[in-house]
């Protein structure tokens, strides 16, 4: 069956993690606002990074692994029911653990009849003041992916993923129209809100730079608020954003949670890639010192 | 000798091309004045794409090989002195030549004594309306490099390998401090302003992007100015830029022939490849197949 030539991203910036609250039923309800603007089986919703709960990894404490559950497990199966009902595919990340003593920053995404379409575990593990996510998550293991729905075909990165060229390149070359970035980043109170502002022009800048460097969407959903945490925890700075394959805005949310739905156009990604035909050219016969972590040691 | 805290580079936007004009004396004109500016041994110069010509790859025609000359070469010789006489580095981007039929769009860098440090051929060749690259340079057989000079670590790239992702991690492997674009760019009139428009942003954003990626400078140098040809020619559209490491502007021209002398304050560099450490965490086991040319087509 032919795609058709529109299919539309919902970018579900939720409110940072208060105490006691219902994260999946906050979760839940913002799909469902969101697919009640949409016809059925032309939605993929986003959720913000570790959506299910606070953003743990401000501290290394063992006690956070009792978040943590199997795929498919209790979330996923309520997910699940969610997109079938509102026939919606979806993105959830999860804090996913395969075997005892082994845990994964796991993003889900969800096919509009409920099956999991696949899953991707985060590559890059990020190791920060306040994001101590090398104590928790071990570096994924299903490398890069995109997998079909019946809105479209996703790939899947996971914030920290976000800095790295070599990650978006590898998921467009599994053939992903839209790559989306669950994502969970904000400012700590140690640096001045200039640094915040450079860091969040670089943080959207680099992912327009993969849209147009691969001729796909990107659509990323941070979180937005503060969450308590060491030295004043952190402002999510929310800003979750949307890029058309020529790095072009079609969506970038505020400070605040907020839902933005954004229509992407098939036929012009499509001539996109065709005026400026980069897929054509790459050198792949000089790439190979790509899997070498650095060359030699400038004098 | 531990290097100076910050060096300069010089964006020389040189005019399009005009019949009869000598278009060596004009760079080294630019070059003279951007030095005088400076103190010795702290600036590196650099000149739009193949700036020595009009951008004769508007058509396929084989009267324009009779352009090219080998390397070093009388062109290299006479920079070269300039470079000598003024204590400058120069990246300059020439059409070379190295054997009967077998021809390269080539980039020179000289040192400050007027030696040459090195040369890199343009490796991912265009192919577009007014852009026939293709039928003129082979791609390029020097693969990804930096070069020592006595002003920074240059990394080399050239016009339609800002495109690639790839093309700059290489480069900045090597140890680059700086990236520099020597580029030929601009619009044709079969397209709409609005398009030229997102093409120059989708072009400097994917750049920063490199420089975010990788916590390098890049310098791009374009010409400005509309230079005759089929349809109309090419208004070539200028706006050279300089970004720093965290894809922050330093500099950005308009439309017309100027040039800028950006500081790149290497202590600065320094700090934001330690306050967000990308190179540490890159799966390089992961990336193998990045020698491909695309994954599995999508269904």
């Amino acid at each position: 069956m032919a795609k058709a030539p529109q299919f539309r991203v919902a970018l579900l910036q939720l409110p940072a993690a208060q105490t006691g609250q219902d994260r999946l039923a906050l979760a839940e309800q913002a799909v469902r606002e969101a697919a009640a603007k949409c016809g059925p089986r032309t939605l993929l919703c986003v959720l913000p990074e570790l959506f299910a709960s606070a953003y743990f990894c401000q501290t290394m404490d063992p006690a956070g692994f009792a978040l943590a559950e199997p795929i498919p497990g209790p979330t996923t199966q309520r997910l699940g029911q969610l997109c079938a009902e509102l026939q919606v595919a979806l993105v959830a990340s999860l804090f996913e653990c395969t075997a005892p003593g082994l845990y994964y920053n796991t993003a889900v995404v969800f096919d509009v009849d409920g099956s999991i379409a696949g899953k991707y575990q985060k590559s890059h593990i990020p190791c920060d003041p306040q994001y101590e996510e090398k104590f928790y998550f071990a570096p994924g293991d299903t490398g890069f992916a995109a997998f079909d729905t019946a809105v479209a075909r996703v790939g899947v990165l996971i914030c920290w993923d976000q800095w790295y060229p070599e990650a978006a390149r590898l998921t467009a070359m599994q053939g992903a129209e839209i790559i989306v970035y669950p994502t969970a980043i904000g400012g700590i109170d140690s640096e001045p809100p200039s640094e915040w502002q450079r860091q969040r022009e670089a943080w959207q800048t680099v992912q327009r730079g993969h849209a147009i460097a691969n001729g796909v969407f990107v659509a990323t959903v941070n979180r937005a608020g503060r969450e308590p945490g060491p030295n004043g925890g952190i402002a999510f700075w929310g800003h979750s954003f949307c890029a058309g394959p020529q790095g072009e805005w079609l969506a970038q949310l505020g400070e605040s949670p907020e839902t933005a739905i954004v229509t992407c156009d098939r036929e012009r990604a499509q001539e996109v890639r065709q005026w400026w035909p980069f897929w054509r050219d790459r050198r792949v016969d000089l790439f190979g010192p790509l899997t070498q972590r650095f060359g030699p040691v400038a004098k």
